[in-house]
């Protein structure tokens, strides 16, 4: 966390306050932590590293009027844990780059986001034993909150479950249920039309897919680590998108029985046609997608977390769903657009 | 460099971009780069892992009409390099995260600067042997280009050179010459006060040591190799600044000879206090400020940069500055504020 500009008072005390709060965390694959230059990780002997990063920006990622700070901060963390998941790694260490409006960090409810935004953030830092160990601060050049959130992990070498993997004849699988985050992203849409929302700080129990999801992680270390997976990805772009990036690093089709989809319960409400729709292309479920050989045997639930089979690996390239008469029609990638 | 968002077809074409450019990049540490949920990346054997983050902010940290496009890329990569130089290691991989305001890339401007900070960007993790392994892409939420560099780097382990190892009798040394950042930024400030900047596109020898500079990679890996350095950082908030840090980290203080220093040739035009005062607290020239032990033998050039015997570690926590008349004033950090 070397700071590169000439930096207010206010965002010195940021710095020191988020340096505060993070020392507290250690592990020992970090050596060295916020202070030096760079920070000093040591993977596990015999690990490879696995490192994913990502943007979480104000605006198009997440609405000061309609996440909490406490979710804005942990769905930044989420999106990286769930890449890891996806290929069965382990979390090592998190850097966090934050860029806050000028000025904000002098007002008390500027302030008070910025503590909210990293207790979203380093709680699960702590659940899951992923110190912070750097990252950047700056003044933003706008009014946005920035934020790209870094995560190291490892897997033991030559290990990680890949997108390209999948066989013609493999099982098609998910994790969880589909379509909550999209439905729950648009009840707040609504919400906010009528009221402000009441933007809920915490998520007792996974009831929140949308403002406070919930990786796959130790999911995706036993489908790594049990040989279970032939090929992953993490559902965060939408089901039939991220199925079609599967397929095609595959080099595979795939056919979807829509009737085996497993439904979130905030689609329970929904006509069917609307809530199929969530569930094939809303985004941002961070489950897990994956392809398991024929002849191995997948557990109806993994690590605590559902397994459902919904299709079938195919040869060539198409990806069709079939409907529960046995009709086919292609599914097409995307569909569905958030629009924050 | 898993797209988390749904991407306009220009997005996409970006992506594309990116991805095709980087893919001609291949290294032994990299085992998978752009195009899963994560980059796999394998250290040398027996080596720990550096890593560093960077924000590269329009309007904080370069500005459109002052910076090339190509100085623009350069000068992000060139912050995270440094940081790897300072601890003695060796670059790995880059992971750019990339926002860009809506539109932005719809036209052939757009397109042009985009191209031309990728072409800075690229040139020295071509010449480093450092490939762009991943990152995000996002559409900014303001008129802003928003980006952030990740470095991976390593070194053997448990050699890595830190800001906290010097002691009371050590050496003070700085590479190359001190102020030429500063010196370069206020001429481009002036020159574009005045008319548009030519906003040079290449530097052939180092003559632009804030649009072009050259971080001190093979000097830090030397530094820490053959022992010399007892405590480094470097030169990145100034020098009274980054040496303030350097102590506070060892516990130590410090006497700099104000005569000893050396000048960028930029600074030869200007009255002598305003030279010493871009030299002792003008940013970002790069070079590495390090301490030796006095038994250590430190060469006047390493790797084929300059090396400069600035002043001497003391006791206590005091920072002086002593002139040619041997006469001590306290060194306050700081004191120079770049304003884009």
């Amino acid at each position: 966390m070397a700071s590169k500009e000439k930096s207010s008072s206010g965002e010195l005390q940021l710095i020191e306050s988020i340096r505060a709060r993070a020392m507290g965390q250690r592990s020992a694959a970090l050596r060295l932590g916020i202070g030096d230059d760079c920070a000093v990780v040591r993977p596990p002997a015999g690990h490879d590293l696995l490192v994913t990063t990502d943007f979480s920006l104000e605006g198009r990622h997440f609405r000061r009027d309609w996440h909490s700070a406490t979710s804005a901060g942990h769905r930044c963390l989420a999106r990286g844990l769930s890449d890891l998941a996806a290929m069965g790694a382990k979390p090592l260490a998190a850097f966090l780059s934050l860029g806050l409006p000028a000025g904000m960090t002098r007002k008390a409810a500027g302030r008070q986001w910025v503590d909210g935004f990293m207790d979203g953030l380093l709680a699960p830092t702590a659940e899951t034993g992923t110190p912070l160990a750097g990252g950047d601060t700056a003044t933003a050049p706008g009014e946005a909150v920035l934020a790209d959130i870094v995560l190291l992990g490892s897997a033991p070498r030559g290990t990680e479950l890949r997108r390209r993997g999948a066989r013609a004849g493999d099982g098609i699988y998910v994790t969880g249920a589909l379509g909550g985050a999209a439905a729950e992203l648009a009840m707040l849409a609504e919400s906010s039309r009528r009221f402000r929302s009441a933007k809920p700080d915490k998520a007792p129990n996974g009831t929140h897919p949308h403002l406070f999801p919930q990786p796959r992680l130790a999911t995706g270390w036993r489908l790594r680590g049990a040989k279970i997976a032939s090929a992953a990805i993490d559902v965060s772009d939408g089901l039939s998108t991220d199925l079609a990036h599967l397929c095609r690093e595959s080099g595979v089709g795939a056919v979807v029985d829509s009737s085996a989809l497993p439904l979130h319960s905030l689609l329970v409400a929904l006509p069917a046609d609307e809530a199929l729709r969530l569930a094939l292309h809303g985004g941002e479920d961070y489950e897990l997608l994956f392809t398991a050989r024929p002849s191995t045997r997948v557990p109806r639930r993994i690590a605590g977390v559902s397994v459902t089979r919904i299709g079938t690996v195919s040869t060539g390239s198409s990806i069709m769903l079939r409907d529960r008469d046995g009709r086919e029609t292609p599914l097409q990638p995307g569909g569905w657009e958030h629009d924050l």
